[in-house]
């Protein structure tokens, strides 16, 4: 990667939604990027408030608040999924009161996806919305939460049931703060890159492939995968990331057609979590799972190539990820696919693997209406 | 009124915002039309949720549901303000959840201003948003609730600070419902039609002038007033303001404009609910007296026409709403006033009655930029 660290290792993504557009930047060092762009606002932004988590806030929220110009509301949660409940939202909102935000205030959220997702979704409800802007700290979140604006909280019912769509301000994605997380969640996290280069970008799908070793830690010693030498690698991952994903909203923002593709892995993969009972297997973890049974449905509907599940198997073990898949496939799991949220009436629109058509996008999916019953019947090997 | 009863007491007000548009329709016995309106949807719904509370359940909501072609889920909250909350909402969807809607279901909420805030909140939010229709069964939500798409929730600092806009698909003002009110919410919503007059309808004003007697009951014998022979009244009156509210928020839906105009009455007037603490004075008689704080603060600002504070006391008076504004001027309710969710910056934008400009939309306001002491010092009498 030496190359290209002579180049400005920044990348900026537009998200093109209209009037609702917004940047992504990734790169190094993002800080100091997140008040200049605040302070750029019109109209002026009257307040900030900073929401971290109890594991986050202690390794980079003083450091964020010191390079902005005016004192932020600090707005610290637990951390974990367990959190992300009306009970956490309300509790924000009504510090937000208390912190004085009003209708021209600016929430950012500087943490992982459960973050992201409260302070998003706190942010469209507050005064019926306000601004907020992203600083994603873990890979799952830099490379999938902060696109798509969607927002979230759990129900016991099952999770992301409540929420809103609610695009960011901007989103800045600093890679430095990847070597704070733990090898493990950056490996889930690099399920989802995985998942994205299936959808569209090839060459994206081959960097995991051949930097396998790189990005876990295998070719150095432990932390220095995530490294400054590895930065460069990292931005680009990320980016090109980003890049697909910003691409498939801007095409179909509120999920109506080619925006269902980002769900490749997602049906078996909830189901897997929901199953495990949340904590017990990470969400990439799960989604990597995912990926080899839509890799397997798909080949069994003649939609997939026959051989890609062998190879979307070998880069996720590269990755140090789970692949066996075949415990997964209880009755629980199969059942639960069925109240997945994207079902609407009798059948489930699940997502495989596909060769783009002829001069269409760049998205090598497709959706496929399937009874539970069905996706069970493909799912067996 | 004899003459209009000849007529088709129906009037159907089109809400116009682009794909979002719908229709209010104000009559009498409207129950079967939610179902013709449901069954003319497409993609068809899925499954029916109706949202109403322990008050308004007893009365209308089995003959709702039996209008209904298909089995509805029933979701019953406790009746009242204090439940207007995001532990309420977190129940509501959970109910939801557990009734088996999905992203093609619709919600009715059947009830005043806080089941139809309640319902439509949840509606929003419920899977990322999905369909809703209010039947909105006291005069304040059918002349103000149900139209402008606000949904919302309170928080200890204060109400309606978390919430959403979600555009109902239909609204139902159906007159009969009104008969069931107490007099005192019957006056409490009249306060809003005296509202709409001032802010767009000349005659509208004028019919709660010349009409208070048969309104209030005075003129018959209790609940006469909201009888068979007076619902033609009734339905003027709730097309009326329907129409004049439906204009401004077409014109102006997120509130940036023109639809401040509607929060006439309101700064003063929340802060009168807030330091009664919700209750001892009912939302309509607050904003009746927020009126008359309008009508003196436009007079001495030169802009509202000196003798309107002595009209618009007098229509309160005779439609039995109380008038006295003097006691309600503490420090603690000019303090309020100042943390009004208007705000932005060390000004609230104050609407104050107005002739309209030659040639603008028929609205009689205005709105002007004051510090919360610059009020204070214009409402002493």
């Amino acid at each position: 990667m030496a190359m290209t660290m002579t180049t400005d290792p920044r990348s900026v993504i537009r998200v093109e939604l209209g009037a609702r557009s917004y940047d992504v930047v990734v790169g190094a060092d993002l800080f100091a990027e997140a008040a200049i762009r605040i302070a750029a606002r019109q109209p002026r932004v009257t307040r900030v408030a900073i929401v971290s988590d109890d594991i986050v806030a202690p390794l980079y929220l003083a450091r964020l608040a010191a390079a902005l110009p005016e004192p932020a509301l600090e707005v610290v949660i637990p951390a974990g999924e367990p959190h992300k409940r009306m009970a956490t939202l309300e509790r924000m909102c009504e510090a937000f009161a208390a912190g004085g935000l009003d209708r021209r205030s600016l929430v950012l959220a500087l943490g992982g996806g459960v973050v992201g997702d409260l302070a998003g979704f706190a942010a469209a409800v507050y005064m019926r919305g306000i601004a907020f802007a992203q600083l994603p700290t873990t890979l799952l979140a830099q490379v999938d939460a902060s696109v798509g604006g969607k927002t979230a909280v759990d129900l016991d019912a099952g999770k992301n049931l409540v929420g809103a769509f609610h695009q960011p301000s901007f989103v800045l994605a600093d890679v430095t703060t990847l070597a704070s997380l733990p090898a493990r969640e950056r490996a889930a996290g690099l399920a989802e890159v995985v998942k994205t280069g299936l959808i569209g970008d090839a060459t994206l799908f081959e960097l995991c492939e051949t930097h396998a070793a790189e990005l876990t830690g295998a070719a150095g010693a432990g932390a220095a995968a995530a490294g400054p030498a590895a930065q460069p690698l990292w931005t680009q991952l990320v980016a090109r990331s980003v890049a697909v994903k910003a691409g498939v909203v801007s095409r179909d923002e509120r999920e109506d057609g080619e925006r269902a593709y980002l769900n490749l892995g997602h049906t078996v993969g909830h189901a897997i979590e929901a199953a495990a009972g949340y904590g017990p297997i990470l969400h990439g973890e799960a989604v990597g799972l995912g990926l080899i049974a839509a890799c397997r449905v798909g080949a069994r509907l003649g939609v997939s190539a026959p051989a890609l599940e062998a190879r979307v198997t070998a880069v996720l073990a590269a990755l140090g990820l789970p692949t066996d898949l075949e415990p997964w496939l209880t009755p629980e799991v199969l059942t639960r696919t069925g109240t997945d949220k994207k079902r609407a009436g009798a059948t489930l629109r699940y997502v495989v693997p596909a060769a783009p058509p002829p001069g269409g996008p760049q998205v090598g999916c497709r959706t496929v209406d399937l009874t539970p019953a069905q996706l069970a019947e493909n799912l067996r090997k």
